[in-house]
């Protein structure tokens, strides 16, 4: 592929379009204005259950493949499976297939092409020799002071935690030079993970890699969010009915554009997801009250409408039914004519046994729609862990 | 093998001679009473040089050889590589080479059969996907605070530490399933670590093995002892003229049996030793003093003479000089006989680069000569640490 410098322009552009930080930008830039293809790989724990949250991650690497970058998904299932020891192996197995199933259609429903999509099983090389003497490796110069730090966002801080919360920043950081790639890219909350894969990779011999973050968003909420709420959370494949009353029950205050979980999901999901379909716009009818539609072309309007009460909870909130499950019909259309991923679905969430339990919060790894806004991000301690098994069945209603 | 209690017993009690601590002795006591060969293992890392420190524990595996267990020695390589990242892992290879020779060599020195001996090396099974597994498994479930707890005695407990120093009990842990052995023996300072051992492996599924210990033994030498002091340690394959001098040179006060190297030496290596040739005795010449040469049978009468000013250091010395040197004459021997074994030593021991470096205390998987008494355990800070490659080339002065 020739070079060519304002295609070369607009493709980095659309890799940096909305990310909180980019570190290392210049090793992307290179690669862009060279007219390759930039590496970038995205890591998720397959405990729960992918939901709307994840849609904020996803819209981002949706423009990553539509820049012309190389997208590899790591599906990290020995993660998922060592953080619920009870879960037996097969399940995360499970889980880890319906994810791939939802991830690659969730990709392909932004109508950006997947060609350059690679989805990998954490287990098909975190078990290897070489990986493993890397792992002995690191924790051998790593210091324990070292390791904590670098989890520091993402991994409990107590003196009882397991050591593998320890363990996780080395093969997290580990897993950039096995997938082969020139940028990892997660939430802000992963930054001091970010920095310490700087640091750490040339003290093995292995490159510096650049790294993506996106802000922390809070979830269509707002706010805190409670994960044992089951209309809490947006399932991918929720009915066109379930969207609407879940986001009727959002809570936004008007004029309030701060924390806002509504404004939030049309900047980082609604707008770049139409930009990525020909046209970044967002439209609010308002057939109701007599007035002519309204359409946006930029977030910072959509925030002065807000605050100036031109725009309401009550006029926002059908707008945003209708562009998401625009979004999830796709999806929700490819589910039902796959017969493979049902009954994937079918093993992966089995009827609950029990009552629910609360799941501990594992940042961006474990994406979820209940984050809390960039500054709250030292302690993070709101759900935004996503569905556990016991909560929601598979369901294509 | 039919099972012959009174010899059972005889077996049994040599397996318990001189032990400090046994744990869980009725899994070995129920091998033994119906004729069967316990499997016991000892670790050692390759990092450095074998010497007259190590005899200490390999008089009690010849005695458990004697008894009729099965004896794995582990030459924990990865972990050698480990300690020391600037050391080629050929170099490491080289050394656990070494280590193989010498250390059957010199099991077999002391007269038992070493059929039942078989020599593992680390690698061989500490990057297999299971054993992986397996330390992922183990990591997601033992608590940061619980695996410092477990290397207390034997890890570095700063924050600076590397994390490896956490990571390493859960290794050694998982080498008594991996080693399929039914019990595991080191020094008393592994004692947290043992007990880490009866409570973790339970929880991954495995059984609880028995311990063996050893109590800790002072150097040769007495006391504190430099490490950077070329005549405080005493190599497997030194001269007798070499031996006679270092001997000559250790610190003992007439009258003080405690901290006493040379006593400790007497009972852990030199009366054993003779027991397993037939006949524990220890043989003090008095001739220059127109005396008749005292015989010993055990160490009580010796102390006890010892304190009386009866054995003298100036006594004392010779005779163990002339038992050390008829340990080692047979080592020395298949040394001289063996091209491989010299090859091996030069690639393992390669003249000095540079100044010698202090070698960090590491515990009995590391025995070394300058051990300091069992009341002194908690903290160990002398240099009881295997003579680095940059401390003595090899030679067969």
């Amino acid at each position: 592929m020739a070079a060519d410098n304002s295609n070369a322009e607009q493709r980095f552009a659309l890799i940096k379009e909305n990310l909180a930080e980019f570190l290392n930008e210049e090793i992307i830039k290179k690669v862009v204005d060279e007219g390759g293809h930039p590496k970038i790989y995205w890591g998720t724990a397959t405990t729960g259950r992918p939901h709307c949250g994840y849609l904020v991650p996803a819209i981002k690497m949706a423009q990553f493949l539509a820049a012309g970058c190389e997208l590899t998904v790591l599906l990290a299932d020995i993660h998922g499976f060592l953080d619920n020891l009870k879960a037996p192996l097969e399940l995360v197995m499970h889980r880890a297939e319906f994810y791939r199933y939802t991830i690659s259609t969730l990709l392909g429903a932004v109508g950006v092409s997947t060609e350059k999509l690679k989805i990998v099983l954490g287990s098909s090389y975190q078990k290897s020799a070489e990986y493993v003497m890397d792992v002995y490796k690191m924790a051998s110069i790593i210091s324990e002071h070292d390791a904590k730090k670098a989890g520091a966002e993402i991994v409990k801080q107590t003196d009882n935690a397991p050591l593998s919360g320890l363990l996780y920043p080395i093969l997290q950081v580990l897993d950039e030079q096995y997938l082969d790639v020139d940028a990892q890219f997660g939430g802000v909350d992963q930054r001091k993970l970010f920095i310490a894969a700087k640091e750490w990779l040339p003290k093995l011999g292995y490159k510096e890699r650049a790294h993506l973050m996106n802000p922390m968003v809070p979830g269509l909420h707002g706010g805190k969010m409670s994960s044992s709420d089951p209309d809490s959370k947006i399932d991918l494949l929720d009915s066109p009915e379930t969207v609407a009353k879940k986001i009727k029950k959002a809570h936004a205050a008007p004029q309030v554009t701060e924390d806002n979980g509504l404004l939030a999901f049309i900047e980082y999901v609604l707008l770049p997801a139409s930009g990525l379909r020909g046209k970044k716009e967002f439209k609010v009818e308002r057939e109701r009250d007599g007035l002519e539609t309204l359409v946006y072309e930029d977030i910072e309007k959509i925030r002065e409408d807000y605050k100036n009460d031109i725009l309401t909870p009550q006029l926002i909130k059908p707008a945003i039914t209708r562009d998401l499950n625009a979004l999830l019909a796709p999806i929700q259309e490819a589910f039902k004519n796959n017969k493979e991923w049902q009954e994937i679905a079918e093993k992966a969430y089995p009827p609950p046994p029990k009552k629910e339990k609360k799941v501990k919060n594992k940042g961006t790894r474990y994406p979820g729609g209940g984050k809390p806004e960039e500054k709250a991000l030292p302690v993070r301690t709101n759900g935004d862990a996503p569905a556990e098994a016991t909560e929601a069945a598979p369901s294509a209603q």
